[in-house]
């Protein structure tokens, strides 16, 4: 293995299967991976429909259907501050100790790399343009074919906690969200 | 009566005609009125121009104009926490007693269908058109005639504190509001 | 009357016969009284058994009890913000407009004062050893008789709401509270 | 099994052979067991030298040393919000469903009950005067012998992260803490 | 002079010739400056690219170059707050005593107007179409001449800092700001 | 000099000649000092009864009395988080650059070492006994002699802004504070 732990974050608002290959391929590079569900507070908005825990069993459920074993990673819930400043500290005070993270994102990116204690490394992409969280929430919206963007165990999990009618009920609510 | 105790939840920016007919309907339904003014914070700015206060004194004019005894309703002010997973509770903490809830709003009437303790109502509409918060401010800011949307009172109150120059002002400011 | 209208904070933790007679008295100064109930997000600890909303209840209940009309006074809940240069301000957002507080706390006299723009007045003390909302706590836990000094509704309330039981369960409990 | 899925909430400052044994007790009632890091957003104080990744170690650490099966339990860190009529709900957006609450805290108790959807059992206690956080804090800072009460890992991880030597700066130190 | 001691609130992302020939037109105005820092927490957002510690040394090293002398004016960083209505005492409580505010910002003069305690005078602009942030910032993202509309020693310090790659990542994010 | 740019952290309730004589130690060891002035928000309790603004001017006063050029040093207000884990990096974004901290706080130097970027040093202590701020607000509270304690224009500016009032009504309140 290049690295003993490695740091992944996300929203997962779902988890569907472009992450699922992500932490397949991080899972080649690393002992121990650490997945980071971010904005763990929000949830019944448009961009964040899922609660934490909800994302938490989600993650879980798909992990276990893909028979990634339990002992190779672990899943933190990190609510949001919302000052970019103190993200890092923040992120690292939640967390196992860690020494490189995974990510495409550039922000994310650059708040590691200033902070100066961390490698940082890009993860291929995997159908970016379908396998992507807003594209399932505008396909649930609108009723389009979302189930085979996730995984098995994730469509039923979403449709067991009503999932699709609580977007449905977003999209109509003018209730300011953050 | 049908139900003790009834919610009612507005931001009241402002207080119009159409939240007054939505009063009267409720009172025929329930003993006694709980009218919430949510996002009670924030002020000066153009979704919210008005504070809690004035917003709870425009309420007790145009309901005391309206000759509602004071016997049926209660006023009172809750802050966003933007946490839509705990806003339920956050309200039931500053309230008394209920059991039935009314709104038209859907993520309200998710919140406390998923929560599950409460009867959930629609209230009819009363010319939704106009009889809209949103439409009285743009008519504000565009210096047409809005006063007739709202009870009495509460235009000679708005004038009194001089809420058309404060939206005014607001339109041109670039300052950050939430 | 000497002023229009007037302003009494208090935690109400809980309303009891000395808080009534504050009351009855500022009633003879104003001809309208706001009264805050403050620390009003704080509930299920030692000094601040009661939720916003039961505090609400008992002090309705109480001043309807002792037949004081709902015309002269308003009851409006103030969360805590823990910034006192912040306090003056944050009470003013939330209330109609007033020209006097009334007040025996000698930091609430002192943030009204430093302000500017108010009558700060001192109020006469009804048997304040017993009339003592700490006192009334202390024999709740220790089982003394404390109904005495609460008005009838009150004591009624809080045995409504297993009161007692509340306190007496957060005597044992070591969890941090703020 | 009794149950399908409990909670045991705790804040394992640090992690202490007491813990282990009331986990060993839970998972003979339920089939999964979700254990909650209380307190997560503060660390580097007296009543809380850790960090919440740090107890997440500690929490792994022992339960892999126990030999108790990760997929019997879930580790889910939960910052507080100080305000305990919203600690329920706020739990409860953090982790997967679960209907019963293992406590022997009144107020945890009493807030489980308050909210009205949950099962909440009473554990027993294994030598409460020596397995306890407070013991074991008090004898890092005077120099006893402090490393038989916790699990073995868990004693080599504190050593590893210089605990002691925090845990007896933050004795010196009048930094204010919460 | 007119006035003993002037405010002027900015959040210079970045500082620019604007703000210092505003700078210079109010020191004519005043014995002494406090240029206040505002939304102090924010950095790493397309608004608000800088920290406060990187803004507060663009300012120092500016109206150093500009030959300013430190004795004329203070700099003071302020966090955003989100409460309009408490704004003005929060801006109060950071900063040492001053009587009149310089802004052209329709809300910042309502809201110290509606205060009632200080006096509030426009700025003449300068250029107000290229001597602007907004621009600025719009030219460093596309690569276009921006240099020319800062301080040299701005200019140097922005560079130093790589805030030109930052502002090129940020607008490539998708993590939220605020 | 050793250093170009060092930090020295306080909460200055009030600034006293300890503090100076520490200052004036510093100086000897870098070009530049940044003072911060700790828990800025808070104000009006008997630990911190001066707001950020006030303790601002008292510092500034104290150090143009003992003729300490303006260009030796920064005073910037930094309010507190409650988070330890995230002080370091809060207190980063609101500072220019700096190399070293001097402090004798344990905590203070454990959180900047556990950071991992900066030099830390301990400070001489000059009388710490009677130059103590707990010390100086005791005696203002018993009405001793605490002016000689402090600089000549602190001692002024406490009685200008009637400090001693503000302290000893402090010590009558029970309001809670933080």
């Amino acid at each position: 293995m290049i690295f003993k732990r490695g740091l992944y974050v996300g929203r997962f608002q779902p988890f569907h299967k472009g992450h699922l290959e992500a932490i397949r391929w991080i899972l080649s590079q690393v002992e121990e991976l650490i997945i980071v569900i971010g904005s763990a507070q929000y949830s019944h908005d448009l961009e964040n429909p899922f609660k934490a825990g909800e994302r938490f069993t989600m993650i879980r459920r798909a992990l276990d259907e893909a028979q990634i074993p339990r002992g190779r990673y672990e899943i933190i819930a990190v609510p949001d501050l919302h000052v970019h400043a103190l993200w890092v500290a923040h992120v690292i005070s939640y967390t196992p100790k860690f020494e490189v993270v995974f990510t495409n994102e550039p922000l994310t990116r650059r708040l590691f790399l200033e902070y100066g204690r961390f490698a940082v490394r890009q993860i291929p992409f995997f159908k970016r343009d379908i396998y992507s969280a807003t594209e399932i929430r505008r396909r649930i919206l609108q009723g389009e074919d979302w189930e085979k963007l996730v995984p098995i165990s994730v469509a039923e999990y979403i449709k067991e906690i009503d999932g699709v009618g609580r977007i449905q009920d977003l999209v109509k609510s003018d209730k300011p969200s953050l």
